[in-house]
């Protein structure tokens, strides 16, 4: 599976299915705790994301696997 | 390959190999033309990080696969 089709899913084969959205992945692979910051350091990306884009509605992920946290988030534009 | 594989390579099976590092991975999906402001909002969004953290290394990448632009940020941690 490629990057993209990690980040999107499975590939789509129509052009037409496409749609206008950001996907941020925010991965942290961590040598010993995690990152206290990380909720305020979401927050305040997503201000930046606000700040340039109309979105319409956002989703967030969290997914952690062994010493890797990872948060995604897809912000759907309008 | 999982999406923690395809943040960081190929799954390392010894922990000690552990890094402080933060993957940032920006993904737009579009249905027709790509984001303007997306030079900025990447210099935004990197500020917040360096806000947050104390950056020792960035290394960016950039691919491209039909309509999906993909943005990469491997910020390692001092």
């Amino acid at each position: 599976m490629s990057l993209f089709e990690s980040l999107f899913g499975k590939k789509e084969t129509s052009a037409s299915v496409a749609r206008d959205r950001l996907k941020l992945v925010l991965a942290h692979e961590r040598a010993s705790n995690a990152l206290p910051y990380m909720e305020e350091m979401k927050t305040d990306i997503l201000e930046v994301i606000k700040k340039y884009t109309k979105v319409k509605d956002i989703h967030f992920t969290t997914q952690n696997n062994q010493n890797i946290d990872v948060l995604e988030m897809e912000i759907i534009l309008k």
